[in-house]
Formats: structure tokens, sequence, C-alpha cells
């Protein structure tokens, strides 16, 4: 898996400092955002986080090229809504000589990971096949696996990065969408370290857990009644 | 594939106009829903389509349950943000027996009909067999191909659908999702005619096609410049 | 104010309990809704509340019709994007004769009381004075006033009420905006009683509160940490 | 008005470009990105806004500061819903001495002008009254103007302008909003001119009106049948 973070918003966080700002302000925005300090800004951040004023935080975007990822993690991940994609297309992209996912819990059973081989081969020689048959690829690509590799590049603002490393970097969430979601929460806070400080799943930041008998038991109190 | 709509807001049509004639009106809502006769609900539904005021239109909503379809439409239809999904989860059902779905093109022909089976058998078989060496079904599921037969429910309104129509009954679209498409605008064609007696794509719509090269040809007009 | 739910989607705890067994299980959804007993409905949406998985509620919608709120009121509920909207236009609607909403803490003032009153008039007059003039009345309302009455139609589906509800019930919201989510929440508990059973602002529903040095003191323990 | 773009991401034709290549090319994001000439990116944004490709455009936001607009033209602004907005509180920002907007069709006509200015002056003192009785500021501007003066921090990606400015620089728009949408495709044309190259009303991108009977009639031509 390869996760860059190839755009984002300039100033990411005196931006959402900024727009904040404003709605208390007489002030004008172009104003405060030239006379805030860091300080102010770093302090403001982290009430509006405490307080669940989190609609300044989406004046920032941020975006990702994501490779090597299977369709398993790509069907999950085009589920959040509040987000953009564009993903490489099956339909036009002919997949001779595709890549594969290969789950750890897979890789590391010999057995298993001969059989999850062999069944690659079997598929890659089956769609070529088909494709050498006259089928279009739109439509050979029916016997590809959940487990072939696809490209995508994501958008998404902070509020909605903020809930997705929520239920994606939870230990609940399935591996691989999970290490994409850590590798994507690595790369922001490298960028805007106040903006994502307390991000991650409920345990992290809230000390409580939603998942009842599935939970990890990472913590054992429930959501507070 | 079994299309069933199986909800929908009721008196749709009327909720549109109500809806409609009340930025428009000194008088109540309520009021207005009572006094319309069907020819102003009419009349005022085909005012609204071709003025572009389709926000009205998203008051009303349909709710369809889909099944005998693959993931590969299911990971184009979910594309489609302004919309509710609930799909059946391959990590929580297991597919010992997975039915699948196969394109006319490949069942056209025979000789590919025959290698699409047999590697569908193979899928099975070796699904079967990481499950049996404890591979979790979350993670065997990388071997399931795109053909995989699977269930969602969607919930879109009226304006989402239009614009799910123009995209999705295109000659362009792939067949599979197409037919969902035409299967969805027939079932509420049947209960709401007048707020969907336009929708499918531009060509039928507006005469004029945006696919350039790609163009089925049915019209040969571009959008009007 | 006058809030009537003119419009829901039909069984809507059935739709909701039906879409996400649909998500657990090999049946198809007509199946499930039709042999799923009362009992049943009423555990599995409890368990999606607990456990959050509230993207099923969304597949049932609730339609208001609202009267007799001033323009505060809708300029803050026009801000919940997840929903739809249709207002009685100051553009095209002539506000020769309009209602005004007088708030609490003036209508108890005898003193402030009179002069509010005597400024709706002065604006009433001045109103009718520049459309006398020729000024289009979608200027003239220029000197309209927030207190101005408006009509709005709203359509959320049940996953953003309960946003709608958590915010705006909260005893840190508005007086008007408040009465509203009130009555909202009691027209939809009346019909969908399992889906908002536990609808609130988080004091009620999770016994914590955000609102910081704003807080109203219900209760004093802070979100967990 | 006073409009200033104050962010956006960076090199935001660029941007757009390499994510629509990904989805056609079996090369990665950050190889694209590199290697497409100005002439490849300039060559494929028209390519993509011809065929309605828009989800690209998405990749990309703008926030704008706007000052010395009236609420009139705010509530209409928020109702675009895929868009951020942070405004200036009337409920915690006090209002004595607040600036007003003057529609020019008052501005034009002294006798309409002068009444409007008596009204703007006894809403003040109103205002001014009821916060010494101990009305609360919150209430007490329930009888301040839409004409007030208020101030808005907007984001929007290039896909919603784009439907903004079509909807918002019409000739049938108010001309305040029109005001404003015509200074911030001025905005960012300056920075993304490729992107914004054919923004605005329909009978500018297109040739045809759908007004109806309300059009301006600068174009004769309806939407194409």
């Amino acid at each position: 898996m390869k996760v860059t973070l190839i755009k984002y918003t300039p100033e990411p966080e005196r931006a959402v400092a900024m727009s904040a700002r404003l709605c208390y302000s007489a002030a004008g925005a172009e104003e405060l955002a030239k006379t805030m300090s860091e300080a102010q800004v770093d302090k403001l951040i982290e009430k509006l986080f405490t307080m669940g004023h989190l609609s300044t935080f989406e004046h920032v975007s941020f975006t990702f090229a994501i490779e090597g990822v299977s369709r398993v993690l790509t069907h999950q991940l085009v589920r959040h809504r509040i987000a953009s994609y564009s993903q490489q297309s099956q339909r036009y992209v002919a997949e001779h000589g595709f890549e594969y996912i290969m789950p750890p819990s897979v890789a590391n059973k010999p057995e298993a990971k001969v059989k999850y081989e062999a069944l690659m081969r079997q598929i890659q020689q089956t769609y070529d096949e088909l494709v050498a048959l006259d089928v279009h690829q739109e439509d050979a690509r029916y016997v590809l696996g959940n487990a072939t590799e696809t490209k995508i590049v994501v958008t998404m603002n902070a509020r909605s990065l903020l809930h997705f490393f929520e239920k994606r970097c939870c230990l609940r969430a399935q591996w691989e969408i999970r290490n994409l979601a850590n590798a994507m929460l690595t790369a922001v806070q490298a960028v805007a370290p106040r903006l994502f400080a307390k991000a991650g799943p409920t345990c992290v930041t809230g000390g409580y857990c939603t998942e009842g008998d599935l939970s990890c038991g990472r913590v054992n109190r429930d959501k507070p009644l």
C-alpha cells in the first residue's frame, strides 16, 4: 500500500481558526487571519474540537493518491459519502498482468498462500482467455477477484477525515482499510498536527466503545449512559 | 436481477407539488395539499421539471430491495452519494455456495461460458479451503470474484433518482447497472408517473449527447453550444 | 408555531430493521420484511442505536410543514445540509400585512413589547411605501425584520433528524428552534417511537455535555476523556 | 461587498487533470502529476468539461471571505448544501452600530432612500433600547432587518462552484447574490482559468434558457427538447 498526500489547503490550521473566529467577532476574515498568533490558533482549535464545533474543520481539504490496495478496500472506502473519488477503471484499463493484495492471514499460512496464488494465476489466465475470445474487458473483469489491486484518488475535508478515522482506525475495521486510515492519519498529522491531535477511534478519543459484543476489549467502558 | 420498490413516500406527486406551491403562495402547506386538483398537480410538476426547479423533488424518497446483482454493479452504484445503502456484508455472511452473475457477452459464447463457470467453481473451492484452513471469511473473500451475487437496499429521493437515470439509463453505462436503472425507472413510473415522465439519458430528455467520441450515436447533436 | 408531519415513509421501524438485517443475513429483503416479529424489530433497532450503526436509519424520511416561525429560525434551520427545504419566497410573495414572531423575553416585558410592536408597524409602513414607490418587493424586503413570519417544508431522514435533535433540543439552542425541534421530536415519536426513543441532546442520551463554559449545567460531566 | 479568495488547493488544474488521468491509466497518480504537460492538462480539462465528467473537479476547493453583504444574500447562499460555511453570529456579536446594505433600486430613488435610511436608524434605536431593557442580543436581533450587514466564510469545490455560477450568475438571480457570484467567478478564473473557462448561466455556457416565462430574453432558445 502506498499512500501519498498530494494536495491540501495551505495553512490548514490557520484557515480553520480564522473561520471560527469570524463567527464570534466583529472583525473581518482577512484581519483575523493576519493577527492571530500561533498560540491563539492552537488554543482555539483545541476548544473547537472539545466543544464539537467541527463545521469550521470543513474549510480545509486533503487529497490522497492511494495505490496498492484491493477492491475490498475501495468498496468500503467509497461508502464514505462526504468525500470525492477518482478510481482507476476496470472498464477502460486492461487487467492483463494485474497485481493483487494478499491478506496477512493468508500470507502467514503457507498452505493457504499456495492455494491463493494458484487461484490468482487461474483468474489471470481466464481473464486473458475471455478477452482473447472477444469478451470486452468490462465484462471479462467479472472474473477478477476482490483482491485485485486498484488505485484511487480521495479528497476529504478535515471534519470528514475525523469521522473516517473514528470508524476506520478502530480495531474492528478490517485490517486493510485500517492500515489505510492509519497511513492517512500519519500523513495529515505531519502537516496539521493540531487538527488531528485527537483523531482516532472512540476508545482513544473518548475512552469508551460502542462495538458492544464485538468490542476488541481495549476499553471496558461502554458509551456513558 | 430482482428489483422491488419496497417503500416510498405516500402520494409523492402531491407532496412535491404542495411543497413547490408553498414557495409562491401566502397559504399554508396543509391548505395547499388539500385544495390542489389533480390537474394542478400535473401542470405544476411539468413546470418544475421544465424550469429545472428540482429541489422540491427531494421531498419524496423511494426504497428498493435489489437482489441478484454483482459486486461490479454495487461498486458503481454506491458511487452515487446522495443516497442511502445497506448492503449484504461479505465480512459477516459466509459465501459457501455463492451465486454469481454472468454477463450476456459471456453467456452467449459457449467457449467463454465454460471457462467462466469453471473458474467460478474453482473460486468457490478455494474460498471453502481457505475458510477450512481457519482464514476468517472476511479475508477469504479476497478471492471472490466481482461476479459474486450480492443484495443491497437503496434509498434515493426523486431528484437524485432523476440524476441516476440520466447517467445509468444511458447506453454508455454498463449493461448490468443499466438494467437496474431501467427496472428502477419502471417501478417508480408505476407509482409516480408525472415525476418520472421525462426521466432518462439526455438523448431522450434533451435530444443531445455529451459522450463525445464514445457516443452510441443514437443522436448526432452535441449539447448545444 | 405550527408543525405538522405531513408525510413519512410507511412502517418506518420495520423498514430500518429490515435493511439492517439484510447486511447480516443470506436472506433477501422482502423475506426479511415479512418474517420479522415486532419484538425482533424492537430489539434490532435498539442494538443499531447503541452501536451507532445509524446508516440504516437513513432509509426512512419525514416531511414537516412548518408555519408561524421567524426567519431567524429558518436561517439556522437551513444550515442543516442533509435535508431538503422549500421555503415561502419573499421575492415572489408580497409581505403587505406580514405576521411576525415576538420572543418571550420581549413579550414578557411590557416596555420592550411596546417598542417592538411599534417598530414592526413602522417596518410594515416603510415596506408598503417602498413598493408604492415602485421598488420591487424583492428589494423592498430588505427592510423586513428577522422577526417576519415565514413558512417552510422540511424533509429529513431519521439519521439526520437524530443529529438535528441532538443539537437543537439542547438548552443552548435558541428558544425558537428548540421549540421547533421539540415539536418535531414529539411528532416523529408518535409514529416511530423506537427510532426516536433516545433522541435528544447528549445530556439526555449520553449523560455528558460538550458545551464547556456555556453549559446550562444540567449535567456536570464533560464528554469522557 | 468585499470578496477575497483566501485559500485554495494548490495547482488546482493539475490536481483535477491528474485525478482524471488515473481513471484511464495503469500509471500511478504521482507519476501522472509529474509527467503531464501544460498542454495535456489543458486539453484534458476541456474534455472533462464537455463530457460532463465533473467528479474530478471536486478534488479542488476554494475558500472565500465575504463581507459587506446582507442577510438576504446569506439566506440564499447557505441553501447551497454542497459547501461549508462559517458566518458571523448575531447571537454572539452585538449589533450596536450595524452596517446595512441598500439595494440600488432604493439608492437610486431619493424618496425611497430617505425612508429606507430613516427606518434603519429606527431599527438601530429599538435594538439598542431592547438590549438596554435587558433583552438578550440573540432576541433583540429579531428586529434587525434583512439588510443588516454580515460576514461569512464559504468553501466550495470546483464542481459545486460551477453549479453555483450556473444558478447565481443568471440575470434571474437577485442582484446581490449575482454580484457575489460574479466576484467569486472572477477570483477563481484568475487562479484556475481552465477550470472556469466556461462557467456561468446556461445562456452563456449552453446557449439555452430554462427560465420559461421569467426569462430575461437574452437567448430565445429553450433547452432543446
